[in-house]
């Protein structure tokens, strides 16, 4: 499960790295709190802040339930490849909106999996 | 603790339906990245999948605790109330925002009775 | 673990407090559902109430991997810096956003130590 605890927070500290993105363009654009319009720049990073909030609120339990009921090896893979996904998205979508599909699709395909995969585990074993 | 493990992933489950919605409604409305206003059905779908986000992060942890501390089947249950008013709160809002406030209280005191149960149960254990 | 569990939905407890305001001035504004600007107060009340999500979703992670890997007690008694710097950036940002800055960076400090301190732990188990 150290492998777990590991991907967790790997995947943590990118996130805590693009709040701090969104408080430096936030001083950069000039966009001050609490406006979260007006700049589009501005609105790329903190959408890419906020959609990684979006995905992060269901990998998370997905994660640990997979590890827990199915593999922890399988679900540490999983969540690096959803890590993967998750900066090609960033670097994309700051980079142009519309470059945003790849990493998000990486992502959300992983996160799927450890949420199916997790609900097979655990219904395995309620039988 | 099965039961808790379904439950949190038929949760997920929802939301990640409802985060599918939202790039359906984009695509429908013209409502291009990063934009996040500008269209009523579009703000409406938004709206659902953000507040069922702003739900998550602390109904997750709160069913848990009340799960390990309380009762497993007490959370369970309780989790399956959540889930039922947001499907409610989902349906009633996209439907007209003036009518998202049933499933939105069902889902809340479920919340609030896990938050306050599992703190108790906390609490008596620890002293 | 119980302080652990105590802390968790003592942050949890606020946060579904600080919900209940952003519905409160909703009403008062007049800014009807799903418009999430157009009125200054709310938007301070509704940012504080984001912006408390935004942290919690990796807090919590990171509470409990500390807790597990290296201390439940320095893991509860960070919590409850995180809890002190959370309550002063909400009384700080709706009285004026550029009072914002103290509560939240002892926020994200207690976070960012809860972070490398679990991931250090975990790794430390790992090898």
């Amino acid at each position: 499960m150290e492998a777990v605890a590991l991907v967790t927070l790997l995947v943590a500290l990118e996130y805590f790295y693009l709040a701090i993105m969104v408080g430096k363009v936030r001083t950069e654009t000039g966009i001050s709190a609490p406006a979260i319009v007006g700049n589009e720049k501005f609105e790329r990073v903190f959408r890419v802040q906020q959609n990684t909030l979006e995905q992060l609120v269901i990998f998370f339990p997905s994660l640990w339930i997979f590890a827990y009921y199915l593999s922890a090896e399988i679900a540490a893979a999983l969540g690096v490849v959803f890590l993967i996904g998750r900066i090609m998205y960033a670097r994309g979508y700051v980079a142009d909106p519309g470059r945003r599909a790849p990493g998000f699709i990486i992502g959300s395909l992983a996160t799927l999996a450890l949420l199916l995969g997790g609900m097979t585990g655990a219904f395995l074993e309620w039988l």
